[in-house]
């Protein structure tokens, strides 16, 4: 392989797949950005032969390694048990390949459950870190973005978690975000100091009396989208209500705009010259813009796509995963998550692999 | 007085306090529809009389009886602490006059901390809740309208809290919402059984545990404004997440059009036409259609309306309240509450006052 970087890729995952990651890897492999990529294609061997095959990409057989990895563990499935049952899943094969060292990176977006189990048993956690969080990037006003973590992955989140969200939050946006000196807020009911439940009040605590974290108090979560924060920390179930929140009412907006345009003559008529300008705007929203969640707290890196992603999602995914490799980002936030512990008396201690 | 009830009313809370709900007064004053309500006005009584006399309603004074309160608690203020320090606030001396009985409902615009804080230490709980529930009605997709409990009175809930919020919340919903066999749904991180944090996963037991619950499972919060349930139970934190979230969502996605319509000469002759369709539909998002929050688990009925209510909303919380009233729904909250919970073995036992 003459690539930098290899990517273990599930070409199985997804409401899409594998229409989208198929489209979405000849699209990658045209293009001059991810010249260094390389990749092992997780999936049914004779089906992937055959579309690369039809996708013209049959000559990259060696870019493009096809593993056969003929299972596939659904959404509905008890995340723990197919992992067990299903060694021959595109998720099983792909972590093994990471933890193996012969991948690089993995790239998933299938089952948020396996991926996430799966990152724990077959990956392992970075030292010191009991919990990792899974991490998206949500649109923001400003188009700055906002990572938010956990999500989902830790929903009996202890203090002690919080903080290594702080510290890798805060690691993972200065370079895949570009913000210098990113700021970290507690997602709380109230602004003030004091507020919240017995989880907040002693994260709160804890983040302040940890000097490398850039805290800049509690942040509500109706100004999340409005840019208070580069990185808002909080536990699996609260930041799971946040994103599905956020969905659910996004969705509701458009349904009710499409009705609107679409409710009367003259409002059609007004929505055909007005369309151009709210699909702009309407980007904003899209979470596709910002590819893929990385699982943080991991020892090598493993990504989440959403569910929905079709190829332009897989493609921007993939530039996420370029720039985290060629910043060498596992390291920095193996460090920062070393040095900003070590600088505190409240270090919550967790287990290691 | 001749009217059926007294409504002790806060003049002087709210963002657009007092011309918001001295125009509701007028409204109300003036309209067939609330000729059974009678009124204490909480405020500064000189700064009232005079503002009676301009809205022509001076010679109302036995319909609308001023209470001299002068004293406003701030939003920022600390709830306890104000309520002992400011006995001649508008808050404190409403809520005595509803637990003396001389008004059947109290209704502030006013700092929640200090309505929720001032219910129980004034007013009390029903015997056996433990912790009463802030229930405010979210718009749905489907126009029914959903109630989501609670939404920061209760941060640090317990499982038993969740059971009261059911019954409660289902009683509450038949009569104002007019739903004849309200669906009751958990917000948790799936729909699956068996999902969730610690709180999550004994609540869902609990409540399927318990007859008297039309139990339909677990939620998520991507699905609670498409109208998967009548009635929401979480904890005050979580839920909390999810009233701002939407709100912030909902205002991301109102000034992303509103910069839309206004970008381009086409974008603005479309906006033209389009938008008598546009403000129709975003009627749905509107919580002012909804009125006032009931603080569900008090002796008596509290309502704590929104602080950015105008002159619409104060009439819609009035006629919820004069709904409440009128169905004696304070009487069938604690019956239900009493049979409920007689029904399961797991009943867990609250403070009572």
């Amino acid at each position: 392989m003459s690539g930098r970087w290899r990517i273990a890729w599930d070409m199985t995952g997804g409401d899409y797949a594998p229409e989208a990651p198929l489209e979405a890897l000849k699209q990658v492999c045209g293009s001059e950005d991810f010249a260094e990529l390389e990749f092992f294609l997780l999936g049914d061997e004779a089906f992937l032969r055959d579309a690369l095959a039809r996708q013209g990409l049959a000559s990259k057989a060696e870019r493009c390694r096809i593993v056969h990895a003929p299972e596939v563990i659904a959404n509905d499935e008890e995340p723990v048990r197919a992992l067990r049952r299903k060694p021959d899943a595109s998720i099983v094969r792909g972590l093994e390949l990471l933890a193996a060292g012969e991948a690089d990176a993995f790239l998933s977006a299938g089952s948020t459950g396996a991926v996430m189990a799966g990152g724990l048993l077959k990956v392992g956690r970075i030292r010191g870190v009991e919990r990792p969080g899974l991490a998206p990037v949500f649109p923001t006003a400003d188009g700055r973005g906002v990572l938010v973590l956990d999500i989902g992955a830790n929903v009996d989140a202890k203090p002690h978690h919080l903080l290594d969200y702080a510290l890798l939050g805060q690691t993972y946006v200065r370079f895949i975000l570009d913000v210098d000196r990113p700021r970290v807020g507690l997602l709380n009911v109230g602004v003030e100091e004091g507020k919240g439940n017995a989880l907040a009040k002693e994260a709160y605590r804890l983040l302040r009396a940890t000097p490398a974290v850039h805290f800049v108090g509690n942040v509500e979560a109706r100004d999340v989208l409005f840019g208070v924060a580069d990185v808002v920390v909080t536990d699996g179930f609260s930041g799971n209500v946040f994103l599905k929140a956020v969905e659910g009412t996004a969705q509701f907006a458009l349904d009710a705009l499409k009705e609107a345009f679409t409710s009367t003559f003259r409002a059609k008529l007004g929505a055909l010259l007005a369309l151009p300008a709210v699909k702009q705007v309407l980007r904003r929203f899209d979470y596709k813009e910002y590819g893929a969640s990385p699982l943080l707290g991991l020892r090598r890196p493993v990504f989440k796509a959403h569910g929905s992603s079709d190829a332009r999602a897989f493609v921007a995914a993939l530039r996420t995963i370029r720039r985290f490799l060629a910043a060498d980002l596992q390291e920095r936030l193996v460090e920062s998550l070393a040095a900003g512990k070590g600088e505190t008396e409240e270090d919550g201690t967790g287990g290691e692999v």
